[in-house]
């Protein structure tokens, strides 16, 4: 097994260049939401490239749309594929999903870019851009597992299934899709940016939209109206109590070092079409964290019951309360037991790699992975290269070595995994 | 004097019904920035009947957008005129400028309208709709008056110029452009919705936009970034307190009965791309309430040195100072002695038509009447009907009755000021 491990490093850094140079063009493609095809088709070319089997095929069937987790305000997926690589094992093996999502966040204040978000600029061992963290690195660690391990000879006894999904950032429609496709597993890897630490519990996690009603007036005489940001500012601060209170009760060790476990971010607000009147309306958009062993509907059922509060302690509130949706993204939670055989496999390639043990903590964000162990009955550890510091942020960036390392770990995991067919044998030349 | 003011009443009740279905149809238009063509057609129509002399051109000269006191971020002003007409006296009276203008703001929330904004509904003794408070109803009563006026045969001494002029709720550069034309008067009324009240004394108003950096991050891990919407609920309290601290100062008796002489409104907050980040930028915009006897300058300077204290109280802004641009709509501040003689002429006016002394205020908002006293020489006066509270509010409506009240105040007015030709003579038999 040693000579097998020692093949495929040697492969990682032989064809460092080529890796990274992919890696760019990758991220040189804006895949954000409703545009992920062109990134799609660079990946559909490495998967041909490789060798796997492919499957694309546009999401959005009845059976889709009307699951019960099911969750997007997307109204098109024409034109931009969920795209798979399959690759058969010889039998006999444990079978692996390796799963990333090709869509990135939109890039934010574009000035304060230091290079445009899709230069693919390199420097100092960085390669930058939107989507290089989130989760294109990860990605080009998963492709660059597989291609070492075929390019090595070695022949796997399970299946390897790679994804490609869109829609991650929005609920994750595209992996829901390929679950009820059919594709399950015995274990999978989302190598989402964990910093290399391994991820056994999943954040859920879902979006809500909420409008305060104000009462409009000209701001000469604003004391005649009731400002909606106003009474919006009066909501927040209601809402921070509550995370607060919900993050209290979470005492699960795995999220000790994990500064707000269930964080309640306001992602926007927007109130107001005029300087000079006194806004009406007033609505935020935001994404609040579900703990690994809570259910959404209870989180949903602790923010209503917060907003219905806001009656008591404002009369402008009992008589205008403050309307809740919760729309578009909804991230399933997710909980694998530490002590579970596919975390033990990631843990032993990563001592081999890294020399030392992997941290082990709770995912501070939903994944795909909640999906896939919920509905896809798949155990699923999150664990790739990248750090979260960086994920969605300006200048976003991964440190390559951290690409080719995490390649290293997935790769050895997939031998130990899925078993490698005649171990010893002398068909590890390089092709 | 008698007998004409009998005969304008008379002429006023008779019409009552024509001038209603007239203001009806003017509030019908929707006169938006940018899209005032069609509402002040129906006002030269009007002028072209009631037999003045027409002017009607485009702003936009190099003379007026060089001005120092031009201010407004619009790039075109073609299509869209202001409109003067002229009723030239017989000499030897004092001339009377009579200032409407004819933009109105956006709607607001359409949801929250009982009617169409543009419906011009007539219940229960008002007329609603976008603009029928400001101040459509306002022009229609000096439109009235002179009708009523030279309807009734009197012929004045002094010129009458009534004007319709555009981007009055951006900044005023419609009667910027008529001052820089050459009109100036002896006096002027304004009948913007002081509900019947006299405003000698203008507040000044300025808009700024404020801008405020965060640093984005995934929600999940939201106490990686820093949340630009909590900076700037951090920058809104402070702008209370400055708002707060320099009422206080406020000691002019006129405000007495003014909860908040000089308001600072925030009109609009706009923050985030997605629910799921940390927004990095968020931005305000609004207006600040400048006090009649201070400068722009002054205001702008005490707001610049309320942001530079943030980074004393908040270690972000030391090293993120927000950035203030105070862009598009300012309205000079301006102040009539309350013995001067327009306001003793239309105080006269008033009690013979109210019975009572009016009550005189000092204008909660900036008004044209700045431009046009400060640039334009002419002593403003600002008085109409409707309620400040309906101005800018979803179901904006006005009280027909003070439409017509304020018509027959200012017809009296006007043979008062500008003076009456053959008072006592025959020909003030109607036509």
């Amino acid at each position: 097994m040693e000579k097998l491990e020692d093949a495929i490093k040697k492969w990682l850094t032989a064809n460092r260049t080529t890796g990274t140079l992919f890696l760019q063009r990758l991220v040189q493609e804006r895949s954000i939401r409703g545009e992920e095809s062109k990134a799609q088709a660079i990946i559909i070319e490495k998967l041909r490239q490789i060798g796997l089997q492919l499957d694309i095929w546009e999401i959005g069937s009845k059976e889709l749309t009307s699951h019960p987790i099911f969750s997007s305000d997307r109204k098109e997926f024409r034109g931009n594929p969920n795209v798979v690589g399959i690759w058969k094992g010889a039998g006999n093996g444990r079978s692996m999903i390796l799963n990333g999502h090709i869509d990135v966040v939109p890039e934010g204040d574009l000035d304060e870019w230091e290079n445009d978000p899709y230069s693919g600029t390199i420097r100092d061992g960085k390669l930058y851009g939107r989507g290089a963290t989130d989760m294109k690195g990860g990605t080009v660690s998963l492709l660059l597992a597989i291609e070492a391990i075929k390019n090595c000879g070695i022949k796997l006894k399970g299946d390897v299934i790679f994804q490609s999904v869109i829609e991650e950032e929005s609920g994750g429609a595209g992996t829901l899709a390929a679950v009820l496709r059919g594709y399950k597993a015995d274990g999978a890897i989302i190598p989402e940016p964990t910093n290399m630490k391994l991820f056994p519990k999943q954040q859920g996690s879902m979006w809500f939209r909420i409008k305060v009603k104000g009462r409009s007036a000209h701001g000469g005489t604003r004391y005649e109206g009731v400002s909606a940001i106003e009474k919006m500012i009066f909501l927040i601060k209601e809402l921070q109590k509550l995370e607060m209170s919900r993050n209290l009760k979470v005492n699960d060790p795995l999220y000790e070092e994990t500064p707000i476990p269930i964080p309640i971010n306001i992602g926007k607000f927007y109130s107001g079409q005029w300087p000079s009147s006194v806004p009406d309306v007033a609505v935020i958009e935001g994404r609040m964290g579900v703990a690994p062993n809570e259910t959404m509907e209870n989180a949903e059922k602790e923010m209503e019951a917060c907003l219905a509060k806001l009656a008591k302690k404002d009369l402008w509130f009992a008589e205008n309360p403050p309307v809740i949706e919760w729309f578009g993204g909804r991230w399933q939670p997710g909980s694998l037991d530490t002590s579970h055989t596919l975390i033990q496999s990631v843990s032993r390639s990563f001592q081999k790699i890294k020399g030392t043990e992997p941290v082990i903590e709770a995912s501070p964000w939903g994944t795909d992975g909640g999906i896939l162990s919920s509905t896809g009955q798949t155990p699923v550890v999150v664990f790739g290269p990248g750090v979260t510091e960086a994920a969605h942020d300006i200048n976003e960036y991964i440190v390559l070595d951290d690409v080719f390392e995490a390649a290293e770990v997935i790769a050895l995991t997939l031998l130990d995994w899925c078993g490698v067919e005649n171990k010893g044998g002398e068909n590890h030349r390089r092709n």
